[in-house]
């Protein structure tokens, strides 16, 4: 298998997974193919909608179809894409068990062609308790472990699902033991109950703890994920393949999907959508439709959404910019919100996972921003690579100018060139406090994202706090033997003042306005001191 | 003329607005037409893209068509919709002046048959001195008076424009004057450059002062705005009207709009976009098409986006849900989130234009989320109807259970059936402190939104501090005897403990698991004494 990865941010990702049928661009969205019966036929998916990958189910398509010698997927589906199939998992979680043997659902998969198949697992459902989960996610290895030699050699894509639900420390260690054989592709069980009950936060726990657990390398399906509100978040956390059947699912209740949330048909006045299906029909021609017609077109209004969300989410990491959109989105329900809380834990995994930065500019809405890999990265990097410069025995703490980068602004050059001429000048280190970074040194004020960055105002307290914590520690941990802080009246700094004293941290306070000639000369006075 | 409203949302609203040449729903985005040359002609317009009502400028007709005998403007445009013409004010802002006098263009406005049609009015512009924008107040004012007698006994609707710029007494004073007389439009002056500058607070102050000046039953037009990511901000502070030739001059640089901002085609990689034009074309495809067929697409993927964003707002109107629209939408450049956060300010007018609400649950996402007027409201209603209810001594503040309505939580049921037994009991109010409200009185938990709204957690600094300072100010406004506090750990909780203790507000707290049996006979105890 080679699965290549073309951009990266956040731990989201643009791939390139090859699989015997062609290759396919990751993140990718794959629906349901129900093989019996299809409201859209796969081939117009492709062609209509660009689904270049679809999933269906080797267990029903063997109950149905399992008679007929020469079985091959693409044929039975009349489809030249790529071809994921599901093993019954689905069902066992459903109806308690399947009449299949796992070696039986691997042995059928590879012989009707499947380009992506998964062995039978055994999914941990919800609200089970942690006996029963520990049972899934150990069986499930266990099958995982049988089922290699039967896999091997094969050129089906083999999938190794994660299991262990809310329990964090099974989900890494089914995780670590599945990453240790040898799948090209891994899974993560049973999060469609934790989606329809909207608990997000747990789904993040969920998410990350399996993704920091797995091999890099291999893409991450995550299992029954088809609402286009989530798929950024999704993303954002490292999930590669996202299938599902809630396009077709929801239609049939009238259901319309947007990346804002759901709407009932009947509460809609206006098609909120850009969609061929939105632009092209009234609300009201839709709602006097015969049921079967609308049903049609509620489905392919839902896969379109679903298909556009993927096409925006990779756009969000070609300009470096998922972070924003994934923002935006939690605004599509509160729970989503307090995921996007919950992801603000793992920040250091997102700064890692972002290996270069695109060079645009920052956005800075809320402190909901803050998790930023560039403002993480920024703070790791004044703590290890930048302490006090050796000899410099005095700092200067100025506002931030209005202008980007700070050092371009003319008052401080002039103010600046002042300050060189005084007998201190090459023992002063000169320093910007500025929201939400902290400390910008001088000499850094043009180097990206501290050049080039637009922040909403006011300031919230949050984004107040974690500003003032960055500044403090680093006055901490340096030994300046003279700190000056250039004061204006803005929250930010009556909150940075009130923290100095709190902390017991001795400075000299200027207080009048900072580009003022009265700064210059006050500043100039100390430095000859 | 009828301008009738039919749902009201903030001050935004859906009405119809009747003219000579039929109604049109406002809302309503009236792309600006080239009378002389079309990239998309507008019958197509209006079969493709749902566009009912156009603009157009009778300056330039009048200057190329101008000797037609029987020129009429819908028969010149071979369009059957309403159209608007403006009267070339727009030249005088870029050329510095027209050759031809309000006297002349009013009257060929009304020969042409113009829908909705201009006096010449005098733009401020932008950075210009007082002096200038006084001028162009005065001088717009006179004008408008002049041609009353011009315009009286036409079947024309005629807009009477609003200067001032960013000078809001000017702004305030142009309303208040234009609005005496019997114009049946307004229109908000030279908002364009601010739009382009991205100076959208101060857009805000703009249009809050226009539209609480201007007659509240007649339509109001935003001249020249016409980028999707701002109609939800720009209808929720009343705009009704909106018009712009950006969707044609963007795709002329090759600039590609969505409601999350404007991109280069050259740096997008994907569509990110359910539009026909975007789900009909690969991005590669569209980038190596010859230039004038890629332009015609992306003026009609622009078009698309700015149509079916109208359709994003009406129907948040309709669902009551605008400000959660516009808070998402504020996520699209951080000085529309300072836009946002200056919108704040303006609660009570957002609350007093909201006639009702739509019994949905209430989405609370973070502190942008106080300003919706369901809080103002529950804010006013308690401080105006609910005091202290007589012959009660006792209030007891519980925590906020985890259900709604909070009275339906069994554990509470069982202790207040306790609490009815005590002697105390009638003289006891019972309310809960509940994020963002402040208090929740028992009685009223099962009213809207109380009985139904969601909340991300944790909550946020300001959200914590607005909750605190709610539950402050009832106290104070009242006068029991004793008070009792329930607590639990919350950070909400702390911050009540420690204010009411700065504000030396004397509490007996009771502090173990709010739900308990211990809770219960504690409280038992205190009733009884």
């Amino acid at each position: 298998m080679s699965f290549e990865l073309r951009d990266r941010d956040l731990l989201g990702r643009i791939g390139r997974l090859r699989t015997k049928s062609g290759m396919v661009e990751t993140p990718a969205f794959m629906p349901v193919i129900n093989p019996i019966l299809q409201a859209i036929p796969p081939k117009r998916m492709k062609q209509d909608f660009g689904a270049n990958i679809v999933i269906t189910n080797s267990y029903i398509i063997r109950k149905h179809f399992g008679d007929i010698p020469e079985l091959e997927v693409h044929k039975l589906l009349d489809y030249d894409g790529v071809v994921t199939t599901d093993s019954g998992a689905y069902q066992i979680l459903v109806y308690g068990g399947v009449e299949v043997t796992q070696e039986e659902i691997i042995t059928f998969q590879k012989k009707i062609g499947s380009d992506i198949a998964v062995i039978l697992d055994i999914p941990t459902g919800w609200d089970v308790p942690r006996e029963t989960v520990e049972y899934t996610v150990n069986e499930t290895l266990k099958r995982a472990k049988l089922a290699l030699p039967l896999i091997e050699d094969t050129d089906n894509l083999w999938v190794g699902p994660v299991q262990g639900g809310k329990h964090l420390d099974l989900v890494a260690k089914s995780a670590d033991r599945i990453g240790e054989m040898p799948y090209h592709i891994h899974a993560l069980g049973s999060p469609t109950e934790v989606m329809e009950r909207y608990m997000f936060p747990v789904l993040v726990d969920m998410t990350m703890t399996a993704k920091t657990h797995l091999p890099p390398d291999r893409p991450l399906h995550l299992f029954g994920a088809g609402h286009p509100m989530m798929f950024a978040m999704a993303v954002a956390m490292g999930c590669d393949l996202f299938d599902s059947a809630a396009y077709a699912l929801y239609a049939k209740d009238e259901r319309y999907m947007t990346n804002r949330g759901t709407s009932q048909l009947k509460d809609l006045e206006y098609f909120p959508c850009s969609c061929p299906v939105c632009r092209r029909h009234s609300i009201n021609e839709v709602k006097e439709m015969m049921k079967g017609e609308r049903r049609l077109l509620l489905t392919e209004h839902n896969l379109y959404v679903c298909m556009a969300e993927i096409d925006v989410v990779k756009q969000a990491i070609h300009e470096g910019n998922l972070w924003s959109l994934v923002e935006t989105r939690a605004r599509s329900h509160p729970q989503m919100m307090s995921a996007l809380k919950t992801m603000a834990k793992y920040s250091e995994e997102f700064e890692m996972g972002t290996p270069s930065f695109k060079g645009r500019g920052l956005f800075y809405y809320d402190y909901n921003s803050l998790p930023r890999p560039q403002i993480t990265r920024h703070i790791k990097s004044i703590r290890q690579n930048y302490g006090q410069p050796s000899n410099h025995s005095i700092l200067i703490l100025f506002p931030s100018p209005p202008v980007r980068p700070f050092t371009s602004y003319p008052p401080f050059q002039k103010l600046r060139q002042e300050l060189s001429k005084t007998k201190s000048s090459n023992h002063t280190t000169c320093c910007f406090v500025a929201a939400p970074y902290g400390i910008v040194p001088e000499h850094l004020a043009e180097t990206y994202p501290l050049s080039q960055y637009e922040i909403a105002e006011p300031f919230d307290h949050e984004t107040i706090q974690f500003t003032v914590k960055n500044v403090v520690d680093y006055i901490q941990n340096t030994a300046y033997q003279t700190i000056i802080l250039v004061s204006d009246d803005t929250s930010l700094n009556n909150h940075l003042n009130q923290t100095l004293e709190q902390e017991v941290i001795e400075v000299k306070k200027i207080h009048c306005d900072p580009w003022s000639t009265e700064t210059t000369q006050k500043l100039i006075k100390i430095l000859n001191e």
